[in-house]
């Protein structure tokens, strides 16, 4: 059995959930409460774990994996079927591209240490940190839609992989929630906003929300 | 031929240069000066081939490839000898873990367009910039250190893929020089030290350092 150590609300620990859910992989998760006491992911315990101190961690019998892309990459060479990325080496690499833009580009810069250090050691307050998390939010929607305007089915309302989504969709839903929790307008990036509206319809991202998550604290 | 859209001083481009010096793959570099004329990658001729405004971008024929990592992985699908990656797939993963951890947490928090914003928008004083910078660069190295350690072959004098370097070194040795050039202590971290000396003993390594660039400008 898989083991999944999340936290609700993590960007990165969605989209881990989202490809177990889309290769229809069975698995558990352990609740790692990134706010109560400090950051349960800096305890001792945890480190011991996973010494980056940050959730996604995959547990796969003696292997633990963190970093959300290598957990993902790690499941497609171990469970290939449903591929999540197309076969074709110019695809696959215009896929990871687009993805590794949110994951390294856009999410690092807006997660909840980077916030948190705004608001404590430089002493931001609200207003600042809100056009921080916007400025990089715009910059980055804004490339990413224009790159997959390029995606001839994606245009014509399809998917990354034609008529299903994959490894590209479980990294752009849980950026743009995250967006959209920070109030960041959304109206440019249409095709951007289609595409994760047609992935909401479907049960693997529909179980993979947040509020879903047996950890989630529905009234904060 | 490939054709390297790059910038001497980038962290990201260096990987790629790497990671084709490993393969022995010839390639031409195209410069973008990432500080001269507000930032050529902003400019609407660079933006027209890699719309997310970045370097480093790689050329293919009719692939054009942004983000390092997804190139780098395109070179290890197109061009598997010699492998770059371990192949057992927990391995693989240990090894992509690490480098995410780089890729996706320690630099973006501290690259070029970072500090710029840090300093132009937020207005912080060079102090400031330092701890931020230091403060990322001190949390990630120690996580780090801790997993590399644990590596047998880096810990008796080897490299990740036993007696050569790959896919992880070609993503430490830029970032520990990109620490040092901004004065970040590095005593805490031996094994990763160690392990960047015995990497720069190398032709692959020796010929992709910033200062041995074409574009490089040396009285900076």
């Amino acid at each position: 059995m898989l083991t999944l150590y999340s936290y609700w609300r993590s960007t990165a620990a969605w989209r881990v959930r989202l490809v177990l859910n889309l290769k229809q992989l069975a698995y558990q998760q352990e609740a790692v409460h990134l706010l109560q006491d400090g950051g349960e992911q800096r305890h001792a315990a945890y480190r011991a774990l996973n010494p980056q101190g940050l959730v996604p961690l995959l547990v796969d019998g003696e292997q633990r994996i963190a970093q959300s892309l290598a957990i993902i990459e790690y499941l497609e060479e171990t469970h290939p079927e449903p591929a999540l990325l197309p076969r074709d080496a110019g695809a696959r690499a215009r896929i990871r591209s687009w993805s590794q833009f949110i994951v390294s580009e856009i999410h690092p810069l807006n997660n909840l240490r980077v916030l948190q250090y705004l608001e404590g050691e430089l002493g931001l307050d609200e207003n600042s940190r809100n056009s921080w998390y916007h400025h990089w939010i715009k910059e980055g929607l804004a490339a990413l839609e224009k790159q997959v305007q390029q995606h001839l089915p994606i245009r014509q309302g399809g998917f990354s992989l034609g008529n299903r989504p994959g490894y590209f969709e479980a990294c752009l839903v849980p950026q743009l929630y995250n967006a959209r929790r920070f109030n960041c307008p959304l109206e440019s990036y249409p095709t951007l906003v289609a595409l994760d509206k047609r992935c909401q319809s479907l049960a693997a991202f529909s179980k993979a929300v947040p509020e879903m998550q047996p950890d989630a604290v529905l009234d904060t």
